[in-house]
């Protein structure tokens, strides 16, 4: 860390920080410019308070050099991790597709479609049974009904799946029957919810919230895998932004970044990203060609019927013409789906 | 609503459009352009799965034209909203202060902070008990213990006080100690807590999310409100942007948009919208000469030295001197504090 | 367009409404809801001073239903733009890239630039003599003197080439020696340099601004456009937003909505958007997957000694591997490279 | 400045940066830290080509410690400036006006405003005769013709004005004319205009942008003083952000970090940032509470009938209501109106 302090900083407010940092175990080495004095600082800082220091008389803005999270990182840790959801390696070579209804909406409908992704190549299906809403008057998801609907489908097509988890309470039973928990992008920063779901032995895809950026998305897998759960999946959908032409905007540049910083498996999903099934082929060829490990996508057999979220849901025929797309660009790119 | 067609929409495409509106229980306009043609429909939107509609053939795009909010909306109810803490009023003639540390660290600490931000003019005590950090590695709270904390410290000063619930495991137990709950900005659009709180019958502070819309947040309130708890106090604290100056970027043109929109007192968060004590004072002098019904500030008798937040929080002598110059404010816009 | 009208509106302000419009030559559709009124105006909205009506007593919002810009549109013009620059045509099925150092630095360090990026494939070479720079502390561009390295540069190598126009006083100027004008992206609405510009007979490159929509950047092509000059090629370099892992955040969905909404060839700019030349490949497959009709990318020989932006440059056997790799990815989508 | 070296930067990278920050008269400073190498580079950043070194093998990040602007900051020099604009000072005790209509459209509504709004207490007028719009159908201006309008309403009321200039070509005339230059917030980073200002004598109001940071603005006036003019007077009017309740975010803490790193006086322009009338007087209180040195507001007699920008028009007899209420404030903050 490095402490710099105020162009009129006196010798004493100086002094007064170089001991502090001594006191809390940290080595100094001051450099004195012309203008303003730099302190280099050199100790684990996550024992430091840092608000104290940056309130000290004198000091005008502390500059972290290490990165905030460790576990997270690459820097411990070189080799990809590879996760195992039932059978299914995500963060290998192959690219992993997950596929299906943004909620359960009934047994006909989640079978129907699992049939059908599954006949496309997904692997492993998806569907919501506990939904978070903007509006306290739309449809909330069939809860318990719809995890054994869920686990019918498993049992009939062979894919594990995933659903999200909302609430601290849900965490014991959603983890009973599902094969890997979704914490939503409004959950990203529920902190109880991240302790909770740690010390489950589920794998976890931890979407990225709107307005987080990529650093607080790998505190908040941190704070997952300091409690003891290493088996993350991060899931970029998008930021919020000024433009309005889609939901958010979803910059693909985060799977090289994440690749870079974290030896993580990073996914990308197409549906809620943009909000229109039209824009969701693209983006998934984009993220294919730029290296994602996996895709996430929302399909629906009649989406104008949908309870939710019908816009941005391809339909089953759609879906199957965009993976055979897919497939020889993965090629290219020394993977397969 | 207003249904807009696209361009090449065909005759047919409209009609099916007509009669499922139709079909919805709505009544359907159609106006024919030289170009496109839109059908304005009118009935209640909530009963309307509008995503269907969007995905039908030929629907280019669905314009709202009522607000989505009813009972957090001026619309249904034209008198302002005034809420009664524990024997102090929100949403009056008066301009009621919360002030408090970030978290309560000790004992000692936070009744030596309640005393003093009384004899200041403060109304009302904040600390977090319970408390949301974005790293795993920071102070997270006293919990419980925090509780009995603040309890003392109302004891003692006679001022009610308001903390932070994160979970929906704790509201039962944080309701029975407080006089008012916060939900803090990260738990927004914690649907699940949202839903709970809304079932107690304590006063709640929501604040708005740092990414969230003006709209978004009313609906927040919504949710709470269609619980059944209709003591909704809203709380600016700044949105995310790409200014990095101050932590957050506030735009205190929220008071009078939230005056025309709703009926819900609106505070300003002077401390955690910066983030740096030294702007803490112009801006409350800003959000009262705004027409704020209240303020909430960060007050610490040794900032250096805090577990938290340390940074923003100012000394009592420095938040005594901000009262002492909001008074005569408040008196020139026709309020007190 | 859609006036809505205040859920207290009364009687007359709606009939001074419908009043106004019609005198505007406007056909008018009065809806009546059970709160609000809206009136459908059929009509030219551009003669309307839309200003005006939304301060008439009573009205709440006006809502455009066609787009604002034509000439930019897809609605009149069906068929995609094939620009032809100098032999080079852009819009078709060929993929065109543009390389080239970020400024013209040196007779030498541009001729050997030229000649790589053609062995690799560039079709025009980019190279700035009028630099836009933050800081008037940095190298400003070697002007005229640059024009006419860039020039000896085509006559070797056989590119055409681009370069960018800042000012009005500098538009005929650069005119004459440049095959194809680029207006950066601080320019995008430079209102006075865009009709300037449509005043040539050189093909425009409009790179958007980092925090216009989609629809102002159409607009400012509608601008280049209503002056006579047709041939604009689209690129999108970025937008500023909260993360600060990147310079700025590129979504390519611009593509598709580009390709939907307009008939203009649409590029992308992986240098300036990330900033950092690690990702720049990355960014090009991505661009490449998702049906950018072009790239621009910055290639430099020695990017340690680059006068600017050395940072996000390609060395020439970098921005080589990558056109290798680009070209069968290029027929996959049914191009070329 | 700091140098980070990487986690596995090599013993001869380290020394290579080290030579060459010595090369380029930098004194260095290694710290080597348990896992990153640090090197404190002391001397003029602005000799330095910074991305060259950021592009030297294992180099991480640079991060500066001097502010970027000179001229334009406190460090240099400490007394706050005041400007003379034609008998009026600006950035001293009292709080300076500036009104007038968005764009002049006539003689008579623009003298008949001139007269209303300097019996209301304003001390400058304001005007467009080049006007930026972003369609190329909206009206453009009377350019000169407008300028003589604006010096027959200064005869007539004394009253000195301030119009926008947009381009290079302008600059003569407008200066010949006005007793103000302002720079638009789309020309905030129009390099070649910002020079061309710098070389008149002419007081420059310079707008902020709406996408650029605080940071990037004083940037913009260090060119305009670089080029030998230092009277800069900075106005605020919001950024943009996903928020569109109103058109612009602003901030009004800007005020206080502008006193903070900044001698130049900052104005308030709170038409341009809301986009509606209604919350102008609001905000207008809010900027005089917070310390402006100055509100720039647009008054019209006849909001609807404007030829541009009605909407965000206060009314004669509403911008008198306001100055009312703003002299006893002001007062209070020991300045006047």
């Amino acid at each position: 860390m490095i402490v710099v302090m105020k162009p009129e900083a006196t010798k004493e407010e100086i002094s007064a920080v170089t001991s502090k940092l001594k006191a809390l175990g940290f080595k100094t080495h001051p450099i004195y410019g012309e203008v303003k004095t730099v302190i280099g600082a050199i100790g684990d800082k996550r024992i430091l308070k840092e608000t104290a220091l940056a309130t000290m008389p004198g000091v005008e803005a502390l500059v972290p050099i290490m990165k905030p999270y460790k576990l997270a990182g690459r820097e411990l840790k070189k080799d990809k991790t590879i996760i195992d959801v039932n059978g299914v390696l995500i963060g290998g070579k192959e690219i992993v597709v997950i596929a299906g209804p943004c909620s359960v909406e009934s047994r006909t409908i989640t079978i129907k479609t699992a049939v059908e992704v599954k006949k496309s190549g997904a692997k492993i299906l998806r569907g919501g049974a506990f939904k978070p809403r903007t509006s306290p008057y739309s449809f909330q998801g069939l809860e318990e009904e719809g995890l054994k609907i869920l686990s019918e489908a498993r049992d009939i097509t062979g894919l594990p799946y995933i659903t999200e988890v909302m609430d601290t309470r849900d965490v014991e039973l959603v983890s009973q029957y599902s094969d890997m928990l979704q914490l939503g992008a409004r959950n990203m920063q529920n902190f109880r919810l991240l302790k909770e779901v740690g010390e489950t032995k589920k794998p976890v895809m931890l979407k990225r919230n709107f307005s987080c950026t990529i650093e607080e998305w790998l505190m908040a897998a941190e704070y997952i895998m300091d409690g003891g759960n290493h088996d993350i999946i991060l899931c970029e959908r998008g930021i919020r932004t000024f433009e309005t032409a889609t939901r958010n905007t979803i910059d693909l540049t985060t799977i090289p970044i994440i690749h870079e910083n974290s030896h993580l498996p990073v996914f990308i999903d197409p549906s809620h990203s943009t909000g229109l099934w039209r824009y969701v082929p693209e983006l998934c060829k984009g993220a294919v060609a730029m290296g994602a490990d996996g895709l996430m996508v929302e399909v629906h057999p009649d989406p104008s019927n949908a309870l939710s979220d019908g816009n941005q849901s391809l339909r089953p025929e759609k879906f199957n013409e965009m993976m055979e797309f897919l497939k020889p660009l993965a090629e290219l790119t020394g993977r397969s789906i």
